[in-house]
């Protein structure tokens, strides 16, 4: 552990973080909300906070960090930038609970878009500008740790992604970092621009437009509108945003590629296809199913449809329907689609695809192996084989998110929510999702949940978001030792 | 494949299926229930056509078995079985439909105790005897299959229990099946045999502590009574049955070591030290959560708790108090129960708790990699390593059930079903519990679900009781090549 160049790290993220809010502080002035000595206060407030700490600490910028100062690094990013995120909230009065602001903002950065507040609509502009930003900065945040670091933390299998890192060198965190950084997040501006382009097109306020683009590409979900995307009611944003929400769940080293021109890659990505398989097959399945029961057009039926299946699965839980009131069947896609999850290294939460192709093609070898017990097979993704440390780890992630999930449903239900309610709730955190179902569901929010409950679905998404491993070996005794 | 030799297995279990009716035949006769003819007709045609059966296939008994045979013979002999227990139901006119009448069957055999009857007490004794009689002979068929075939069929993970099989024959398959099923049968009988006597000594007739213990041992959980066990109304009756469900859910090959006089290895088995455990913590969670929310003194939550977690996680599914009506906690408690099941080698369902302890260390050992990613870890069973490709069948078991149960559960609710009774028919079907929740709970049976859901239902059982890779493998194109 190298607690200098930790804190060094934390201290650059919270300067910028400071420096940002400037953003939220303009557009505060320009709509005359109110809101800007709040913002003001609280961009001085972190931005002095980060100057301070980065100067505090001797530059140490050539010491090469180590698995774990990767993983605490990462983690404590998170956890800190949560609590800076919570000043606007705080200052401004809108959230003056600290549990609940910090509820909201590790919500946010976090891209959950679990949200406690009652009446987004009647919020200053300058805030829920913010509340967007947090979003879309904790999209920048996991492209990078998903596709940068993840991949040498062996975490959960995402070894595989190694090859796929523009940069060759293999031994130092940093400029592999920062290298990578640069590129994916060209990307992610670009497509964030184009959403914001075609939002405004379709009659939208730049600032609303700008905000939902905020909330879409980090698979967020958070709204600048009470009912969420149904608000603008029009089946051209519902398209506009379904695009982007697959868009946001599909790796974005795949994005960068076919900008660059390499469309051949992008075709050839088996868990690209079957991400879009999946997607077009359950919004087949729930089309048809909610087609008669709760929309009497097709045409309808495809357009709610498609839109929840999307923005669950990809875990951005944008809302245009109350699927609470849907048939069982359709509830239960969606409930599956929360733990499925989008592809690995897109801004998308849950289980992540890849991984999700690996267990069941497992499965399937172990069947085929009582068959033929003697033949050598190996699981094989993208035509490659599958190493067997790889594997492990696999089911490593996927025992640690079930065993996560049973023991959080449990402690959600000791608070007293019903059996739905609790483990929808714990689903949609660690999911990063936002809405579940009961009540947590579309029509309803977070705010009636037992402040314990609040810290310990806070908990499930920053692990969720954070693919478990990362946080977990913090709690490890081993961890700390020498 | 040796089909011939097949054959002459099945006759056998058909032939002695037969016989083992005769018996049900007496208790109508003693009764006089009016089903006597029935079942004199079903023993007449049952045991003549296993008869026919047998002497039309010349005897090849020193012909060695294969893995492919025994997973046939496995499969078909619960499925014919299935098919032969429905006569006593169709003949008496006490199930008249066929798919209700095999639902009956199967559940029996397979040791579920799911029930499509509305009024029990009402039917003749002889025909009560055989539905019990059918979970007892299914508790018969588990010890045997668990213990001798599964071991070198290498399904799940039983490999493990290679070392412990009595027979140190290793590559027949028809001495190591015939030796150990006599030891482990005393077993089985004398335990029964015990348990009647001491429900006998509480008071009960001799034909109810009969038919109890018939389905205690096998953790059956069909009852001679409507209210299930709830009907005799005794702490003592609920202690005794309490005791002998979780010997039932131990693995049997302890409690023959037990009867030799080896009480070490019994108190050195890690896995029987986790379930009891397990079970304990389970009690004492559920008995807080029910005290003083549903049950005034301590001691009445105490005996429904510790009641309703042995019948669950055995998998029994006897039934004293409408759980249905419980906090979320314990309904959340009991649904888990359903999905860890008791001990390999015991005649529970479930996942069983030796997967997953493999599993969950698993887990801690990947979260120990993060740490040290170069040190060389295995995960250990009782002090043993688990060989990679035990861990790795034991994982592929993980995800065939859990695939299982979420496609099951998505037919279900297509075919109508709300989210709770989807989810928990299926559990309580693959994990050959009984009952679930919701339309399937405690005080409901399996009557209203409609007849495609009842198959799908049937198949969960087959699939949960014979490890899913038994009846997958059949399923495979594969397996029927040359």
């Amino acid at each position: 552990m190298h607690l200098r160049v930790i804190t060094r790290f934390i201290a650059i993220l919270v300067f910028f973080l400071g420096i940002s809010m400037f953003g939220p502080l303009l557009v505060s002035v320009i709509f005359r909300d109110g809101s800007s000595p709040a913002l003001l206060a609280s961009a001085l407030i972190t931005s002095s906070a980060g100057l301070l700490l980065f100067i505090s600490t001797r530059s140490q910028t050539n010491k090469h960090l180590n698995h774990r100062d990767g993983v605490a690094i990462v983690t404590l990013g998170w956890v800190v930038a949560g609590l800076f995120g919570t000043l606007p909230y705080l200052f401004s009065g809108v959230i003056p609970d600290f549990t609940n602001a910090y509820f909201e903002s590790i919500s946010g950065f976090t891209t959950t878009g679990a949200s406690i507040l009652t009446d987004i609509e009647s919020l200053p502009e300058g805030i829920l500008l913010w509340r967007s930003q947090t979003q879309w900065f904790g999209g920048m945040g996991i492209i990078v740790f998903s596709i940068a670091i993840l991949p040498f933390l062996g975490v959960g299998g995402m070894q595989l992604y190694k090859a796929e890192i523009p940069s060759p060198v293999v031994d130092k965190l940093k400029p592999r970092i920062s290298e990578t950084a640069k590129t994916l997040w060209k990307v992610y501006v670009l497509i964030t621009v184009v959403e914001t382009i075609l939002l405004f097109a379709g009659g939208m306020s730049l600032f609303d437009a700008v905000s939902q683009a905020f909330c879409t590409m980090p698979t967020g979900g958070f709204s600048t509108k009470n009912a969420s995307i149904a608000y603008f009611n029009s089946p051209y944003v519902d398209g506009v945003v379904v695009l982007f929400m697959i868009l946001a769940g599909i790796n974005f080293s795949l994005h960068y590629r076919l900008i660059k021109g390499d469309f051949k890659t992008f075709g050839k990505d088996s868990e690209c296809r079957t991400f879009l398989i999946l997607v077009g097959l359950f919004v087949l399945v729930l089309t048809l199913d909610i087609y008669g029961t709760v929309y009497r057009s097709l045409s309808e039926a495809f357009r709610y449809g498609a839109f929840q299946v999307s923005s669950i699965i990809t875990t951005t839980g944008f809302v245009t329907a109350d699927y609470g009131t849907w048939p069982a069947l359709s509830k239960l896609i969606l409930l599956t689609c929360m733990f499925l999850g989008a592809m690995a290294g897109s801004t998308g939460g849950g289980m992540k695809t890849m991984r999700v192709m690996v267990i069941i093609r497992h499965g399937y070898q172990q069947v085929f192996r009582i068959i033929h017990p003697h033949a050598v097979t190996t699981v094989k993704l993208g035509g490659r084989p599958v190493p067997q440390d790889v594997l492990s780890s696999i089911w490593g992630f996927f025992m640690l998110y079930l065993g996560l999930f049973v023991v959080a449903t449990f402690i959600m239900a000791f608070l007293g929510l019903d059996m739905v309610s609790a483990m929808s709730s714990v689903a949609a955190s660690i999911g990063n999702i936002g809405p579940g179902l009961g009540m947590v569901g579309p029509t309803n929010n977070y705010l009636s949940i037992p402040t314990v409950g609040k810290w310990v679905l806070m908990f499930c998404m920053l692990l969720g978001r954070l693919e478990i491993y990362t946080v977990m070996v913090l709690l490890m005794p081993e961890f700390w030792k020498k």
